[in-house]
């Protein structure tokens, strides 16, 4: 099956498991179950799910079964969204072509949204499934626990940046945790569920650190590609992103290297890795 | 030895565990570091550690090794004092005789610090201990994620009153849920990880469910008891509270059943129960 369709057929498991363990939008705290839904369901690019999946069938193992985890993997980046549009962060009444969570439903019910998506996310990790040994489940749901942990590291000290400004190195510690953390918690969640050795961990650490680089670069790059007239010539601003601390070509180059990296990580796994593949290449085809 | 010096002595040791088990308010990220200690470090009467621990003595098991759990139980509670603290939600300056957290790091700050430590809590939930269980970890890790999560819906609850405004009833399921939810992870969690027996555990449930509302309820008529010259005669206000729907008497007669209904499920537990039974004794003593 080419990766494309099955990423397709994937993201459909994600939504249906999604809407399987949300709360339903009923009850006396309907407004809060109905904000998660929003904020959850109905869009997105679904990649950390996916990576999930694509690293356990890299590693032999069937997915299904562990969807429910593909599926707190998407909530605890959704909580992150949510938070991260608030006014007293990045002010975003978007998201994903319609009002953000808290422009739809207010900042208290988008702040507790955040909140329980979070822990309901964690409450998945550790509630008992069949499939699981005990022990490895509780070190993959560490891990990602950890990895989430990071996350918010990351966001904070890109709303801290040192004394002076922040520098390229800087910048690159924000992505690592911002964005790269979550990729390392679906490969590395899926590992340690899978069992897989020191050597296969290692490659998929490296494959998300690369990955995670790769895929905020090119955001920052398509940042600077949108027509003005569509963001009324404002787009870039005071922002330090890569391409304003690098400049153009050496963040082109930059994610050329980290897709190249992504992919070198996973040579050891041969053809298994095919689906893990195509997330490097689908960064690529973002910028052409 | 007296209750009363042995919750003192836990207080200390609590106090240590959370110090050692924050981020040290160092390196690129010490802002955010800085809040969350900030927020958890130096206040609080630590009930929900101390339900934890007073309810492994319960079920005759040594709290020590447990600490980083009643730990976890306590940056649970502080990062919902910090969400429910912002200007969105409750908006209140002031915390424990200080400010608050966002009126010392930012909005922005104080958000991420309240998703650090609910990202950190859950992550000690599922950390591996060598004393523990992997599948009574699990258990006792899911019941709290899963508390933690009603008190969110509690929470929201509050601020999503029903059509008309809320009664007795919907007040009641309100502080079930922000208040008796996380008293529930406590010492259900504790059972949990003692591999307690069924009735116990519904002991420890209807324990928790009482001694919440008695807390909460007490609360809700000392706002009254305070003096109008340290409350510029504003405290009650619009609140919808326990005394403002049922009446002063009213509110005095639920906090004494409730407290005798705490007391009234621990009866099976006989003197192993003295610690647990100075909870409801001290919410007592609150009023008088």
């Amino acid at each position: 099956m080419k990766p494309e369709t099955y990423l397709h057929d994937l993201g459909g498991e994600i939504e249906a498991e999604l809407s399987r363990l949300l709360p339903p939008a009923a009850g006396p705290d309907r407004m809060l179950a109905e904000a998660m839904r929003y904020a959850t369901l109905g869009g997105g690019k679904r990649l950390r799910p996916a990576l999930f999946c694509a690293a356990l069938t890299a590693l032999g193992c069937d997915y299904r079964p562990w969807l429910p985890w593909a599926a707190a993997l998407e909530m605890i980046h959704c909580y992150s969204l949510i938070h991260d549009d608030l006014p007293a962060m990045d002010d975003d009444a978007w998201r994903r072509g319609r009002p953000s969570c808290h422009a739809a439903y207010g900042e208290a019910i988008a702040i507790l949204a955040g909140d329980a998506l979070l822990s309901l996310a964690a409450g998945i990790l550790t509630r008992p499934l069949p499939q699981a040994e005990p022990h490895k489940q509780l070190a993959a749901a560490a891990e990602i626990l950890a990895d989430a942990l990071q996350m918010v590291r990351g966001q904070a000290e890109e709303f801290a940046p040192p004394a002076g400004g922040g520098d390229l190195a800087w910048l690159e510690r924000v992505y690592a945790g911002k964005t790269a953390a979550l990729f390392r918690a679906a490969v590395l969640g899926a590992a340690l569920l899978a069992g897989a050795g020191q050597e296969q961990k290692q490659a998929l650490a490296d494959y998300a650190a690369a990955l995670g680089l790769a895929f905020q670069i090119t955001d920052d790059i398509l940042d600077y590609c949108i027509p003005a007239e569509e963001t009324g010539g404002a787009v870039t601003g005071d922002k330090l992103d890569y391409v304003a601390l690098a400049g153009m070509s050496a963040a082109e180059a930059a994610a050329g290297d980290a897709v190249a990296a992504a992919e070198q990580a996973l040579s050891g796994f041969g053809g298994a890795a095919s689906l893990l593949l195509h997330f490097p290449r689908m960064i690529l085809q973002r910028r052409s």
